[in-house]
């Protein structure tokens, strides 16, 4: 399935006055992890949206287990990759590391949607290309730009 | 058990391009309804901290179900109330409702922890007077502030 | 000239691990502010750019100055008012206050525009009605909503 | 004198509904350039606190002017340089560029402070060996680490 890493330095804003990262903080990153593996399927967000017609792919579902503190001044990795893809849906997985340690652990469910005359949204298949992509059988071929934030 | 409710109005800055708003800020929104919870049970967090010599109750796993968008301008209430009391941890739940519909469910289990000379910290079982609190038993005679925010 | 009042609780996710504030916080606050002006001149900030046929008001430039830090739990007061108005654009003015003592004061200037075919948006003069609130010469017929936060 | 350049993406999150950056962005990517320049100056904060046995260099004012917007995707360069070096306060200028054109100017002015029994703090001259490497004349040796964030 497909993958990308992003490495950030944690901030003195991310922090909290125990000192270490305020959890929301947590899931910025973790939006963020998710349009970088958007890029690393082709496309910037808004240009595979608009090459599939799709209206967005939003977040019906998201949980963070916390095994261990971030501080102030940590370079970590956050891995994000495809878990599973559903018909209409797809599960990723965010993996955060400090020094190879695995410190919290995301989950995404983000639905697949296009624009309804009526109701403003609806889900729809996600389209064969982009499955494609998502399981990383282009994976290799794919010029993935090393973002590091 | 014990609940408490806040009022907000979505913010400008709490939307995101989309118009809506940005999930992580739920966190921070479900963050603070259990600060007030705790006030709710009797005492700002850091004096229940200190009465309990307690080094605090740090999040273990969260998680948020999404069923409607909230928008810049929305007033919102969110019910904190505790889901469940277990030996050395328990676990919350945020409702988060608009004109009465609910559109964000959130879920959080803490630990409560002491200091320890060793780890830093270590999870020690509830002290009985804020489980009695937690379980609601003396709410009716809590003097709970009507924070609005 | 017309002002406004808000009252926030400081919350943890507010605060650095100096266990004060983190500055752009109050920038989030003071943003909030100017949106609050605009609904105690009359209108919600979208329904007031729809009367006027406006694109927006864009910050040109921002300033805080920092007297006293604020903590988590304090409960502050922060009173936004026109400081000035000019052909297009218009001065700001925060005063947020701890127990009735200035701790930080905020200045902006915000641009009156419209939607310009070429260039996005064009400044344009503000519409005399909309000055006239802000001079707050309407401001005791405003049903001026008690927004706590 | 020294200064440091970092380069960002303009996430999603940080981004309003008008799709640009929330102002108060702006100020959190300031305070980390400044962190930024601490190290550039040859200590991570904290240690350069400890070396000099100082309290923090709190902010007592700060501004930024917005001459073009940034939106979601941008790659942009935010150059942190000493501006001027005082007796007691420094000042430092950052300016903010997208593919070369400067979007946002931004300025502060921080307190050299050292602990006091009676006050908590209190100003106090900025040591030697942090003047000369603020103007920048031990710059050239420094192993300026190449943060990307």
């Amino acid at each position: 399935m497909l993958s990308s890493t992003l490495k950030r330095r944690v901030e003195w804003g991310d922090c909290d006055p125990a000192g270490i990262v305020f959890n929301p903080q947590f899931f910025r990153w973790f939006d963020h992890g998710t349009t970088m593996l958007y890029e690393a399927a082709g496309w910037p967000k808004q240009e595979m949206l608009a090459r599939f017609n799709a209206a967005g792919c939003p977040l019906v579902d998201t949980r963070a287990i916390f095994k261990a503190p971030c501080r102030y001044g940590d370079d970590v990795e956050i891995t994000t990759e495809i878990a599973e893809i559903k018909d209409r849906s797809f599960d990723i997985r965010h993996s955060l590391t400090k020094d190879g340690k695995l410190c919290v652990e995301g989950f995404e469910t983000r639905v697949w949607t296009i624009k309804d005359p009526e109701r403003g949204l609806k889900s729809a298949p996600i389209p064969a290309e982009l499955v494609a992509r998502f399981r990383g059988s282009d994976a290799g071929t794919l010029p993935v730009r090393g973002y590091c934030l």
